[in-house]
């Protein structure tokens, strides 16, 4: 199958780009520039492709920046949250309807490219953080992918069950290179160790038994 | 209700933002520069808002064109075909995925706007031709909508079930600037009169027995 990646640069969509490679199907991968704080993410995503590669385009929706205000991913004056996720940290990380912009993206170049699916790292530890992360959203703009053109788009969401740590476990298996992704909110020279994304990280290594190579500034 | 309509400058959406005022929303416009091969219809939106004094912004997506690439909308070595909507021309015409990237925008500025809803022109002229105009596809994205955030986002599509013909009616009890509107894919000096939008905007204007204000380069 022909497939578009969104592609965050992150662990999960990192072992999604190796498992889609495992089974066969032909793979291009989209970032998105949605004016996040930093660009460590991105920077991720393009190594890794470059290594394997595989077809990478960054699509820049930086100037858009200013209609997604009020997340602390996209608006320098508000802080990262230091922590776990709980439902104030979680509110303080959500750019608005992100995903579905995402998904719009890689479906259109999907679209343009003739190729029959995309691809999302969407997991069960984000079901119940962010609304767009949730199975029924999902399914909603499956819908609307196959309604979206003459040809129906597929959306692929292999790991919607997996947690975190299983997808760790899976990536181990396959040899994706974890110490090239990048989580961390805050974009330092390190994983800061202390953000929701960072203890999240952290844990999923633990949980599935695997070596962490991440370097944080500061230990758990 | 607090409402961001996706705004072209075209009639269809003007008479939407006409119909939004007069049912007494607050009313924000998004425009969106996709890589059109012409801003006559991004200025025409911005020079209708500013007499209004409605907000309205241009989202710039011109860097992403070459990923919504083969449609003669945003190609400029794609010929725009003469004459009516047929099945050949409507493949032309077709940006890929451009409704569902247009609704993701719109919404998620309403979400960062904490706004109740938005307001998209699609109508029963449309339906035959793209995919993403049809009842289905917007069935869906409206599910999408009501799912994406703590709060759901509503989508108002009021014209639906009318054809460009009712909505040029309707427009003109509203006191629609129709003038100012444009819908030609040339944007040349005047509208050119031969392409399918010309064609289709002269119709809409004798089928509803209003006056068309329109100059034309070439006479029906």
């Amino acid at each position: 199958m022909k497939a578009v990646l969104a592609y965050s640069g992150g662990i999960d969509s990192t072992v999604l780009l190796y498992h889609l490679q495992a089974e066969g199907h032909k793979v291009r991968c989209l970032s998105v520039d949605y004016g996040q704080r930093h660009r460590r993410e991105l920077d991720a995503a393009a190594a890794i492709c470059r290594a394997l590669g595989v077809e990478h385009r960054i699509a820049d929706l930086s100037s858009i920046a200013p209609l997604l205000a009020g997340s602390a991913l996209t608006s320098p004056e508000i802080e990262v949250p230091d922590g776990r996720y709980d439902p104030e940290s979680m509110r303080a990380t959500v750019v608005p309807n992100r995903n579905m912009l995402i998904l719009s993206l890689v479906i259109a170049w999907a679209v343009s490219t003739k190729s029959d699916a995309v691809a999302y790292a969407a997991h069960s530890g984000d079901h119940a953080i962010y609304p767009d992360c949730r199975p029924a959203f999902i399914e909603a703009m499956r819908e609307a992918a196959r309604l979206c053109d003459w040809a129906p788009v597929k959306i692929l969401t292999p790991f919607l069950s997996l947690s975190k740590g299983d997808i760790v476990a899976h990536g181990a298996r396959l040899g994706a290179p974890f110490a090239k992704t990048w989580s961390c909110y805050r974009g330092g020279e390190k994983h800061c160790g202390t953000c929701a994304t960072c203890i999240e990280r952290r844990e999923a290594f633990q949980r599935a038994g695997v070596a962490d190579p991440t370097v944080y500034a500061r230990p758990a």
